[in-house]
């Protein structure tokens, strides 16, 4: 195992730490954007040889333009990794599913408190992401902005004055720019409201996906919003839209909560308190089992229910119940039976640990 | 309400407050004794007049022999409580469903402590009961048999040398004794050996039930086991052979358990553990959810995983969750959904209680 994943598992996360705008629902604002160096060909097309001279150009570019806290920040080389440490980028939502396939020639650069980071030959040469806590996607584009700006000093983009940014897949042409919130939806789940709000914003041209990613389930009633279309439109017009339909979509799970403390109270309470009691007593704990008792124990935290639990210990054991942490924090491989245990055990003391 | 059945309720159990042998399997022991009087008809052939005659008989009989701590039992006249009273009667075990469907000159009488009680008017003229807790047949045989000496020092009996005690169903006619005693068996449920094992102890005579009686399902993994024959053994015959399966099915359960600890360990703490959290923190909790997880916590208390919770108090919650407890508890009628709020706030409570 790679001692930069340890030290990166063990440093602060600004966004898990720091709070955020209706950070009650909101759980995170991301921006993503996809460049491609001028001159070269896209990754399809490139061999390996060719793949890492393109990431030694990024990473020499990141370095001489300070963006990212580098030469402080992580530098991974996917294929140097066993499957256990990229899975933990995974997890930690720092690399794409993608990123983790093809791991020739690919690269990651984090800045230590993984605000922000650049994965290297992803689907195109450069994909550059910015994350902040809650609610606040103009604060992120502001950022990433910045951070764009300080890479392009060094590089040479890709870019069509009539089509904007070009990009590896079509539907990324354009801005470049993919914008999602991650928001925390229970109530509008309890109430049956979620699955005809879903297929209303799929209509206004935004994606819903689950936690995991596209075509990812509703474990953890963790929903990301995002933009579809990048060509067309200013970013900060795309912004703008997918604000409106998030505010949206935090009015209506408000007003879903105030419904069920009104109308529901007793259910509501016994999903927060049965929540509650398995991850605080269980032994054997599944991912989605975690998942969904976590997501009733935050909105009980956000209903002000508990005293000592707070939304950081929360956000953190949202990451840290996935598989490859469990195998990085035990040190060793884990059979799927033992993640299972080590996950109970893992939420048990650390909710054990509050009641000292 | 009956002020009476307030006061039942509210004074101490003996059954539940001492502790009796294999008391971590066996909950308790129980006799009973069908008897009828010379000279009168069975009760199906008496009129309200007589079965009221009859009633006085037997009552007056009692209070003269000082059996069941008379003139200090309780005496309730079924046909003067309302529905909950009753109920709470049957959830308490001291009275029958057929006593309460006949509630027409049906009357009960109790020793203070429950210990023993006589049902009059049910499928026989006397229905005498004696409990103890644990597995101890022998000394409930010799309680209930000085008892039985005492009432019948004061009555006549109808008995026939060649068939022995006459009663108003054959299979009661001879000893007119049922012996009984009430097991947990959550290690058998849990390896699978319950089912083959009951089978087996039906083919030997005798007859295994759930907690609420004849043809009940198997809530909480409590089962009572009895004889179903009476004719043509004696008694201390018929209570040796139960006892023999009695020790049989404790030496299983035993055995299931170590088994449990030893190759299952993260089951059986999960399943603890879980219904250690679902009492604890639900807000609604319906009787199966009460009974099972109240099976879950009292295999916790008997391997020792509890510090402060003991037997005592898991085995006044197995009583006190059921709805007419629980109505007597509120001081009103609960709708169906306001006892699983109750139920859960009871056990919420208790448990938070021991935790302060």
């Amino acid at each position: 195992m790679n001692d930069d994943i340890t030290r990166l598992i063990a440093s602060p996360v600004s966004f898990l730490a720091d709070s955020g705008p209706d950070d009650d629902i909101a759980i995170s604002s991301r921006i993503r954007l996809a460049r491609n160096l001028a001159g070269w060909n896209f990754i399809e097309a490139c061999d390996a040889a060719q793949l890492r001279e393109i990431g030694t150009i990024i990473a020499d570019a990141a370095t001489a333009s300070g963006a990212l806290g580098c030469p402080e920040c992580f530098d991974f080389k996917l294929d140097e990794l066993d499957e256990i440490d990229r899975e933990v980028l995974f997890e930690r939502r720092l690399a794409s599913r993608d990123l983790l396939n093809r791991p020739e020639g690919a690269r990651l650069l984090i800045r230590p408190d993984e605000a922000s980071s650049v994965m290297i030959n992803e689907e195109d040469h450069l994909r550059i992401q910015s994350l902040s806590p809650g609610f606040q996607l103009d604060a992120v584009w502001q950022e990433i902005n910045r951070l764009d700006d300080q890479i392009a000093a060094e590089l040479d983009y890709a870019f069509d004055d009539r089509l904007g940014y070009l990009t590896s897949c079509p539907t990324n042409v354009g801005t470049g720019m993919r914008a999602s919130v991650m928001l925390h939806l229970p109530g509008m789940t309890l109430t049956g409201e979620l699955t005809p709000t879903v297929q209303g914003v799929t209509k206004l041209g935004f994606a819903v996906r689950g936690i995991a990613g596209e075509g990812s389930d509703n474990r953890g009633n963790l929903f990301q919003i995002s933009n579809q279309s990048t060509l067309g439109e200013s970013e900060t017009d795309i912004i703008e839209r997918l604000s409106q339909i998030i505010s949206t979509l935090i009015a209506h799970e408000k007003q879903a909560r105030r419904y069920l403390l009104e109308k529901e109270q007793p259910t509501l309470l016994d999903w927060v308190g049965r929540s509650y009691g398995t991850l605080r007593y269980a032994y054997v704990l599944s991912t989605e089992d975690a998942l969904n008792s976590l997501s009733g124990v935050r909105l009980g935290v956000d209903l002000g229910m508990f005293s000592k639990l707070n939304l950081h210990i929360v956000n953190e054991l949202f990451r840290e119940i996935y598989s490859a942490h469990l195998q990085k924090k035990a040190g060793t491989e884990l059979s799927p039976d033992e993640r299972d245990i080590a996950r109970a055990t893992l939420c048990r003391e650390r909710l054990a640990h509050l009641n000292k």
